[in-house]
């Protein structure tokens, strides 16, 4: 306490500035040794409020339209088992056209038994992810047929692709659940479910997805599932420990592998998202709330089936309704329709009590200006919206077209930074933000205040992937791109990376079970 | 009608697919000869909620605790004459130490005098902002040293850099005010603002920028304004026709040329926007609600000195609060650290009942992926926090030190998105949406629907910059990048730009007053 106050009045007798210079270096060289930030990304609660698209009485019209849909003008089920399910809970089935028509009660019904929140389960608690009230929960890109970075350019998906994306899911917190994510082309189609389920659960402890390309593929990965979680069947069904997404044809229609995939995951309990694909102006009206009508209609139609096998089957209400360039006919995303469009999707998930599925998209051809503020704008809509999934929330490009490593760099980076947000909440104290004012001259500045030096570490979100230096020092250390620098942490990433814990005995069986529906054949894709 | 059901029967002879094809072909033909879309950016309404940070206790608390800073630990004052106003209007001054305490009745004093609504002026009414309530109005970047293009890279603007910006901003109706963005370096510093304000008021209609930098200048450049809009000088103080930015030196400092500008410009009823600089862990404490107690004291402070020049004095709560690297002391930009401070500065300006200033900023030094999702972030934090004026919106880069034409274009787009979706809204009625889905068979497509053809014109946001072409057909067209898209735009723009019409008389008026001004020696900065 001596020795402060001595040292300060020695310290007062230098000028203003130099005192200020000295001190601001010592602090910078006590900084730059100082630990990292700790982050909490997996359990992301959104505090924000949700953004809303229409008035409660245009909610309720748009709710009482779409079951105008399903029970005047019914829609079209492909399958024959599905519309004996139909049929046997009170639809009327016309066998002629295939139409079924579902009304009120029906649809409330299975309402009443769907879950308004549950657990899709990892290999340990921490990677378990609650769907439902003001969770959020982030899945990588899944689907596209190209792979890109920025040293080879864009060319069809490998394994080796698969297995990279898999492991950067799996190595950055805030991607909460696993996908197939680009498709492993290299792998013929009757054994690649088998390939990238295989990957998912030896690289990474999240929730793996499982595409519903048929009974046989979708039986075998469950099984997959079921032995790497180290369960019985009996066991495995009770919870969702994986999960699939399900498209309608839109308009109106549930074709086979998505009936078949409703039917296989709700008898297994496993999580389905039904997600119609309702791109206003081509395959639904062209106005946002009537592509939202027509959505509404068909999400209902196959949260209806799968309650209709499986009372209390855990299901996500999903929407991808954005618009069309009507210059072209081409899918656009991240448009301001896109946002109004989620607004409206998650006041209608709200409306029916369900966990609700939106996305980040873009059009954009490369990871560059528009494929950053369209992903921007399509998570902002997302998460405004109130979403608690957002699917292909790290590496889209392309509408779908490709993955690209760095952009899920991009977007990793930009996840963080909206984890931060959603979850923010200051609870310094006044008082103490008084007495620091109260500490510094009026033209001085906080570096060395104690105020400052005892939140220095934990202050601030430490970013990933940008570069804040000045543009001397960003020009002398290569005037390095965003993408150069993207290009850069997913090779550290994957370098670096080591696949979790998996008792070895649960491994060999997974692996002799690869094997062996190798032997056999695989499964080919139905449809 | 008999023709139709003609043609109707034909069609229905064809396969399906090739019927879709052929149909989608004919609508795409026909679209793309269509008229250009109807866009209404001049006067913006934000429909979207607030976002809040901080509970309503907190929010008092936050503001009682910045009252207590004034009023127990005052504000240095480094302008004697406002110091004397200030001594009048009631707060201790302490001549010495030039420390100004104002106390809680003064301030309550002033915010009941400061106008909670008012209108900005343009050369015409469709060029008038309003500032307050919920409106929303862009101006561009202000204040970079350097200009950037992909041309020529970046170095120090000159005044054709300037008046290019200038044009830029006069040419988007999104852009609603001007400024002087990038510095003219090759004009003296003594002629700099005549140039500067000549070239808004006689390229552009909308409400210009002076900065206060000493009171010959400021006086100079509003007679020009006045001058410009062929008023009398009681006329043109009656009402707002252009604004300055005042920027405290915080901690706790009003400087010279601040002072000055608050004097003035209250003086002259032109628009005052106050705006602290505190930077948390810097020249703020470093919790984002210290940071906003001395953001919210300071501005109290200049607002409280507005008020006492001239009861009633237009001015706008300025916020630029963000936080600093802690490693290397550099400001950083569209950090979830500015988001949470912009939610919070709206809650401190609304609690105080004014207009609200705040900023979309980036610390990138290429308009880059970082540049457009820092962009992102700062925009989507400024317009969720429910502000009046978001400034630097378009073109700004490096932390504010490039001015940047590529950038410019990009922000143009992301603005008039933001536009669409802040205003969106939805009439189209439900029963139309029912007959539109009721015309088309399951898995068939709305293309070619009378729902579809009465509306593609007007449906959907047309982008300026996004290219949503497919990867073939962007490959094509020479692969180009949104930088690359963006110089051909502002190329295209400046290359088309005609002056708005001006009085001959006001046109000669105002460069007589420039010449003579010049022949004097202008007007040198004051600091």
């Amino acid at each position: 306490m001596g020795r402060d106050k001595v040292t300060k009045k020695r310290r007062s007798r230098e000028p203003a500035e130099r005192q200020r210079k000295r001190k601001r270096s010592q602090i910078v060289s006590k900084i730059s040794t100082s630990s990292v930030r700790t982050t909490s990304y997996r359990r992301l609660r959104n505090g924000l409020k949700n953004q809303l698209a229409f008035s409660e009485d245009r909610l309720a019209s748009i709710h009482r339209t779409a079951l105008r849909v399903l029970d005047n003008l019914g829609i079209r089920v492909l399958h024959a088992e599905a519309r004996r399910k139909f049929k046997v809970a009170g639809a009327l089935v016309n066998e002629a056209t295939k139409i079924v028509k579902i009304d009120q009660t029906l649809i409330e019904q299975a309402l009443a038994s769907a879950p308004s929140q549950f657990t899709l389960h990892g290999a340990t608690m921490e990677k378990d992810v609650v769907l439902g009230g003001d969770s959020l929960v982030f899945g990588p890109v899944v689907g596209p047929p190209y792979v890109s970075d920025l040293d080879y350019g864009r060319r069809p998906g490998t394994l080796e692709d698969t297995r990279n994306f898999i492991k950067l899911s799996e190595h950055f917190d805030v991607i909460h659940v696993q996908t197939t994510n680009v498709e492993s082309q290299d792998i013929p189609t009757q054994f690649r479910h088998l390939k990238t389920t295989e990957s998912q659960l030896m690289l990474s402890q999240k929730p793996p997805f499982i595409y519903s390309r048929g009974a046989s593929q979708v039986l075998q990965a469950l099984e997959m599932v079921r032995i790497a979680r180290g369960l019985n069947i009996d066991k495995f069904c009770e919870r969702p420990f994986c999960y699939t997404s399900i498209n309608t044809n839109s308009p109106r229609q549930l074709d086979m592998p998505m009936c078949q995939g409703i039917i296989d995951f709700a008898e297994a309990g496993q999580m389905l998202i039904i997600t119609p694909f309702t791109l206003a102006g081509a395959m639904a009206p062209i106005t946002i709330s009537g592509a939202l009508i027509l959505q509404h209609a068909e999400a209902l139609a196959g949260i209806a089936l799968s309650q209709i096998v499986r009372p209390g089957a855990p299901v996500v209400y999903g929407s991808f309704t954005s618009n069309v360039d009507m210059k072209s006919g081409s899918p656009a995303f991240g448009t301001p329709e896109f946002v109004s469009a989620a607004f409206g999707a998650g006041q209608l998930a709200r409306h029916v009590g369900l966990p609700w599925r939106g996305s980040a998209a873009t059009s954009s051809n490369l990871p560059d200006g528009q494929a950053v503020y369209e992903t921007a704008m399509s998570a902002w809509g997302t998460v405004l919206g109130g979403a608690n999934f957002m699917m292909h929330s790290a590496g889209w490009l392309e509408g779908g077209l490709t993955a690209s490593m760095e952009k899920f760099i991009m977007d990793v980076e930009f996840l963080q930074m909206l984890s931060e947000i959603v979850q923010w909440e200051q609870l310094d104290d006044d008082e103490a933000a008084f007495q620091a004012i109260a500490g510094i001259d009026p033209g001085g500045h906080f570096f060395g205040s104690d105020h400052t030096l005892s939140r220095y570490r934990t202050a601030f979100y430490e970013p990933l992937l940008s570069d804040w230096s000045n543009f001397g020092t960003w020009t002398e250390m290569g005037s390095k791109t965003t993408s150069v620098r993207a290009n850069e942490i997913w090779k550290r990433a994957l370098q670096d990376f080591e696949p979790p814990f998996m008792d070895n005995a649960i491994a060999d069986e997974l692996k002799d079970f690869v094997a062996r529906r190798t032997r056999e054949g695989g499964a080919p894709p139905e449809s």
